[in-house]
């Protein structure tokens, strides 16, 4: 924490952003800066999410809040304040959590007979409450989300990858048969999965988690992973099925249709602000924020250039002109200010704004327009005329390209192998590596402690075939995505 | 508290509602319940959000956003967890807040060096993050909003008036001059009057908070005040000019035009889920919810009616059609479950759903719809080729309505009066009063004490005139509007 806050400092001195290859830590820290997007807060761990960075986190929502209530899903509210038993009601989860636990032992002036542990997350307080909502199969399913703040203490803080507070949505259903939850399960990995490519523009890898690596008191955690631009992983979200694990210690029961009692079949299922660190790491550059159309608070920004001051008025009134009819149908900047075409440009790509469109003189006498994209850099010279349709094919090329470039990237650095020499040479390139790989949990610690890669999750789109362990030699027909996580 | 808690199990068996002339509290709290809105949660004072009063949260927030946007506020996101010292910076401002304070004191198995408060409001947290955003008069003014919960230990809990954890926007603004803050204060003040009443359709009372009821740390605190219809007041919003009061122990400092070094005027002002307890004290009536149409997530509801099995196929097919239009434009739900008719009316109507159109036969035969408002329940019979215009006009005279009737309604139970006599015979009535009042902290104080009413704001629009203070018999230019309040 000390030697990252130093290194922050420093950074505020310098005007340039590491490059990647130099130092992808730095690089990164670099980037959120430059494109102001956040900073660390005065108690350890903790973020504040700028204006910038929030616009983002405010498009990826409204978004996402769609894709998930198309799906039957309603949103709804629960206390933030967990009384520490019934944490304590399923041992797996508390198991899991209670190193990151922040616990209000004070309250109104006095000590609480009892802590009220600040949600880490809400399967249990919301079990508890929809427990008095089920009577019979015909109050199923229950399906509701709820966005909302979640507090992990966190020894190792990064900003938006790991820190004590974070926002998010989590899911939760239940159900009256094991395939439905399951169903529900994956139907909300594919919504998550779909968002990631077509508004993340980031392309997954959607699995099953080991037993090691799943979430505490889940059945099963489904999973996607991503590649960030250093070749290692990144969980973008995760859709547990939770079976009867929560419902028998929470007595959510229901009569069924044949007029039996039975526990429900659950589901959880959440994505936090951690995407905007992936989208960061996936597509930015060494100049700045590099961000996917669809969730770029600003789009296009509009830049009058004026080399000499008798163009000024003429070449202002323009993109003044140009600003009022784009902007009905993008976010869009105008940059009139005084300072240098040059300076202008560096600060808006540095924010990640897709499009730039320069005016000067002569685009003026052509009634034209210079349209620059912020990944490729490419320009090209349009009519007026059909600049909104130049535009809006401009945006969704680039949302595409960046999809594309971020798979080719990821493929490129994705091998399969077959022994365990190959996986240690290949996971210390920080690859992807897919092995056929018979799930124990002592071989997957060794494999963390020597090569520091974990599984990432057992591939759902299996071949079908049997292969050989590349650990053990033993015959499975599991393949798994092995990698360095964040 | 507990005995709240048994009121709500009583009427958990009844299905009918208490009327407000029996029993205004128990009315409330049987409206909360047969709308399904709200319940209490597990630990003390804590509320859980159903779907159906979230939704009405997220249309209120949709709507308000917007306009907090349009004057130019930007929004962010600060942590959660205050560090003690921070909170405590502020003299006033931390006497004012103790009681209500929630903190945390271990986190990841260990005992915290300093407590952590859960934030009761921001201005501490922010103020001290945005210090290090200000450099000279070109960074000013700031202006953030945040959406976010915070935490007030509450001793007599009610669902949406005073629960230990809230929903809330809070806006922070920092300014170069004391002129700039006040008129922000009074902007935002303005954006809140036009909300509660083209959305909420609650009229409002503009004031400023007396000493004794201003927002601890303020200048001045500018307050909303609403008549329920029980003739208590409730503060809907409320906007702070804090001048100096932060700035200065935050160190909020900027160099101005000239050079020198000062402390920024700052504002902050919030609307909470509160507003939701306000529409339904104001709008709603014996039989169950009534929601402004702009507000209820179910604007309409069509329900097929067959009092014969035949009609049955021919009486839905209809009302699909007809519900597959108008949900196009509106939001909308069908209702062709098996229930009887008049169950399924009273359903909706608990729900407050604004218009229900009921399709049967003879509506069939003639191509017409029966349009029945919730409010009134005057019934309209119209052709299904204007339908969509008929229900946009009846929706629009709905909002307009129940605005002029809460209007009238406040009207008439708001008096002015003189002297201490006539004073105290108007409280009893649960009236609004208003009199001339030369501000007293002491004299409040023997006014709440002997009548239960409290100062709830020096009316903005003031006559101009002097007049005799009805207490203390004093000239004074100030008229006061007390109330008994919530």
């Amino acid at each position: 924490m000390k030697k990252e806050a130093k290194k922050i400092n420093n950074s505020e001195e310098k005007l340039g952003i590491t490059s990647r290859a130099d130092n992808f830590s730095q690089w990164y820290l670099d980037i959120i800066k430059s494109a102001d997007l956040a900073e660390y807060g005065p108690s350890k761990g903790s973020m504040v999410i700028k204006p910038h960075g929030y616009a983002i986190w405010e498009l990826i929502k409204n978004e996402l809040d769609k894709r998930i209530k198309k799906t039957g899903v309603s949103n709804a509210y629960f206390p933030l304040l967990i009384p520490e038993k019934l944490l304590r009601k399923e041992q797996e989860h508390i198991e899991g959590f209670s190193p990151e636990i922040v616990a209000a032992t004070y309250a109104g002036g006095k000590r609480l007979k009892e802590a009220l542990i600040v949600r880490p997350t809400s399967e249990t307080i919301i079990y508890k409450i929809i427990s008095g909502w089920i009577r019979s199969y015909k109050d199923l399913p229950i399906l509701i989300n709820q966005w909302a703040n979640v507090v992990r203490w966190e020894m190792r803080p990064r900003l938006f990858l790991r820190t004590t507070e974070f926002l998010w949505q989590e899911g939760h259903t239940a159900h009256a048969t094991d395939l439905e939850a399951k169903n529900r399960a994956l139907k909300m990995l594919k919504v998550y999965r779909d968002f990631a490519k077509e508004i993340l523009a980031i392309p997954t890898i959607a699995g099953v988690k080991t037993a090691s690596e799943r979430f505490a008191g889940a059945k099963e955690t489904y999973t996607l992973e991503a590649m960030m631009q250093d070749g290692k992983a990144l969980q973008l979200a995760t859709s547990h099925d939770l079976g009867q694990n929560f419902s028998k210690p929470f007595g959510i029961k229901f009569i069924d249709e044949e007029g039996k009692l039975n526990y429900c079949y659950q589901t959880s299922w959440g994505m936090s602000t951690r995407v905007i660190g992936a989208l960061i790491m996936v597509h930015s550059d060494d100049v700045g924020l590099i961000l996917p159309p669809q969730i770029a608070p600003v789009q296009v920004v509009v830049v009058p250039i004026w080399p000499k001051e008798k163009d000024r008025k003429i070449v202002v009134k323009k993109a003044v002109n140009v600003y009022k009819r784009v902007r009905r149908i993008f976010r869009v900047e105008l940059d009139a200010s005084e300072q240098h075409a040059g300076q202008k440009f560096y600060e808006w790509e540095r924010k990640g704004v897709p499009i730039r469109i320069e005016i000067g003189p002569k685009e003026v006498e052509q009634n034209k327009a210079l349209i620059v994209r912020r990944d490729t850099r490419t320009k090209r010279l349009v009519e007026i005329e059909i600049l909104e349709e130049e535009i809006k094919r401009e945006l969704i090329r680039m949302q595409n390209d960046l999809y594309e470039k971020a798979l080719q990237f990821r493929n490129k650095r994705t091998v399969e192998v077959n022994n365990w020499v190959q996986f240690k040479k290949e996971i210390k390139k920080n690859n992807f590596v897919i092995a056929y790989f018979k799930e124990d949990k002592e071989i997957e610690q060794k494999i963390k402690i020597e090569t520091g890669a974990t599984a990432r999750c057992i591939i759902l789109e299996q071949k079908g075939r049997i292969g050989k362990c590349m650990y053990s030699g033993k015959p499975t027909k599991t393949r798994v995505l092995f990698a360095r996580a964040y």
